[in-house]
């Protein structure tokens, strides 16, 4: 007897249709005689509609009542979904946060799920189906929380190590993860095992697929996951520790992210603690800082440091930069039109030539790179806005993803 | 320093705009030293919708789910009135169903207040608000309940019960009890003080400010309320006990029901049990007997029985009635429009001539009755549909209502 956690998102609960196909989902696999927990996100929309009502009370809502109002969202979605399970004639049954319970530390709207009670639960699906809802919990004196990093796709992956689950599949609106977005590049092939880094890069630089701090805590557990479509019969695609993965291909995908912007500082005084400086009121003001490439310094004195910012943000950190007096540099330039595109793959390390290929390829579509920054399994370039498209394409298609 | 308990009905919350009004009334009302708890359902709509959503699920959706789908409603309301309320910096908060927690008997969608723990509570209105949702609790195994009769004013005056309020004050989205119908009758005139039994009378004929059951609890305990407009600084009405009344009038008010059905027995046998086997069965299909009339038989073995119910059911009744076997009776006649008038006034037994005084107005007015029947503090006709706004006027004038 197998131990699933089975997570449906937003989408996959948006509409009564939906809802009632989810219930078919999980009938087929409880007559399997899988023991079922299922995590439920709030119907897609409901969650933006909830948050509206309270920007409309105050931008700045008070923040126990904020989770208050936003956890109402997944408790209609679990009681919808055991409803619909119940008039399928199976034993199902909604458990509430506190009914479980989740419990949290941290603060609100950016709590983590530290402990679950599995006694009650684990008793119920011996040959019941357990609705539990995603993206919340309540905290050691009785307050509703809701998860900040990861949300629901987090809870899952939660309950699957606390249950000691033999999988756990996030089912969603896409059937897998693609060697790149399929939407633009239609040559993309959906992957059919990644591993837990590979998604992380590939996730961190456009390809939303799962939530990033949920695939590293199932990375940390070694939780093996399944990314696959509620809407299709597909396989979907398996995440699972490096070793467990024979690589044929040394490039798995490639990303891109848009609306990113580009700041170089030149004459920056090459001594330590300067980075820190620079990057110290950035964070103070919750700005996101992507890449950072510093150059070795040609005259032992003073260096370049560039750096990728969302694009919105731009005007906000050259005040910053031109205003703290902190901070001592020549010239400040920013290009506001850029893009990363990045290579992802685990057997790149073990592959020579993988550099060269790639910027020999877009030397050839006349591509100018303005940056470069690699990692073990990854090689991000940053390149004017309007050269993305052909640039992955060019990529796709030299490292063998069509 | 005076204990309130205030409770905002469904179109009181009905808006952000509505939701900050109301976090003005309770702003006042803490700022004059009052201790303030307040009962919140569910922005009005938002429960329909919910149970639509059910409905599309199936007719016969699970109650247990039901409860759980429906009380979110209370949640997202409560939680926007506290984050409203403290964003006029006061010190307010939630309390859901379980945190406090409200304890209920009964079975799910028909459950009953048995208990409130008081002490958190108590301990934060010292300075702070308590906003509590209305219409639910929780059972004694920890499930979601909804209350079914009275809905969030039975749970208004539970907790004015329970916390010993000094008083009860229900906001909605009309000013006060009137003499009659204010829509149909224009003289028609806010009553300033009535009694229990009047309002049960009042509201029992179609005067609907306020939940039946939950003003027989108030009765029941002696709890003084008040009812009163949202919208308006008007005084509202005030409900007491009959002593508490100094009566100048013998009649309050004249109300009327709509949409009524007159069912007519002949040659009934006479003897016990006879009306017991005729209203089983109908109270087993749940049609809902109002009127119930039977004449001392004239030849000591037979009997008439007339009974008024919905409209909408008289199919229904008339199949239960002619197909019955238990049921024996000569023949049975029905008019289908018919309506109730009735005059309500704790004054009317001490007032001698009130029933002729009714009687000829009517007859003034060329209006037959077709049946009369009487309590304490009602009298009440059934008429023709077509008569009923013209017996209306008629009655609130000549017992100087207008």
């Amino acid at each position: 007897m197998v131990k699933k956690v089975l997570k449906f998102g937003g989408t996959s609960v948006g509409s009564i249709e939906r809802i009632q196909h989810v219930a078919n989902i999980i009938k087929k696999e409880h007559e399997l005689g899988n023991k079922i927990i299922a995590v439920v996100s709030a119907m897609s929309g409901q969650t933006n509609e909830l948050i509206k009502l309270s920007k409309s009370i105050s931008k700045n809502f008070n923040k126990r009542e904020f989770d208050v109002l936003l956890s109402s969202g997944e408790q209609v979605a679990c009681a919808l979904l055991a409803g619909a399970l119940i008039n399928l004639n199976l034993n199902a049954k909604s458990w509430l946060n506190w009914q479980i319970p989740i419990l949290t530390d941290g603060e609100h709207s950016n709590a983590r799920i530290i402990n679950v009670n599995v006694g009650k639960i684990n008793e119920f699906i011996k040959d019941g189906v357990a609705i539990v809802p995603g993206f919340q919990g309540i905290s050691e004196n009785g307050d509703i929380t809701t998860i900040g990093r990861g949300g629901s796709d987090a809870t899952a992956v939660a309950f699957a190590k606390i249950f000691q689950a033999d999988s756990c599949e996030i089912y969603t609106d896409v059937d897998g993860v693609y060697s790149s977005d399929p939407n633009k590049i239609p040559v993309a092939k959906k992957i059919d095992k990644i591993s837990y880094d590979e998604m992380l890069e590939l996730s961190s630089v456009g390809a939303k697929v799962m939530q990033s701090s949920a695939v590293q805590t199932a990375m940390m557990y070694n939780i093996p996951l399944e990314v696959k479509s509620t809407f299709t019969d597909r396989k979907g695609t398996k995440i699972f520790d490096q070793e467990s993965i024979d690589y044929t291909k040394s490039v798995t995908g490639v990303a891109y992210s848009k609306d990113d912007a580009k700041i170089t500082l030149t004459g920056v005084e090459d001594k330590p603690g300067v980075a820190a400086k620079i990057f110290e009121p950035l964070y103070r003001e919750q700005i996101n800082v992507d890449m950072v490439i510093q150059n070795i310094s040609s005259d032992n004195k003073t260096t370049d440091i560039t750096f990728t910012i969302k694009r919105d943000e731009v005007i906000k950190t050259k005040d910053i930069l031109e205003n703290n007096k902190n901070i001592v540099y020549k010239d400040l330039s920013y290009t506001d039109k850029v893009s990363k595109v990045s290579i992802v793959g685990a057997g790149m390390v073990s592959t020579p030539g993988i550099t060269f290929k790639m910027f020999k390829g877009l030397a050839d579509e006349k591509i100018n790179i303005l940056a470069i920054s690699t990692s073990e399994i990854k090689l991000s370039v940053i390149i004017n806005e309007e050269n993305t498209l052909n640039a992955v394409k060019k990529l796709h298609t030299i490292f063998d993803l069509d």
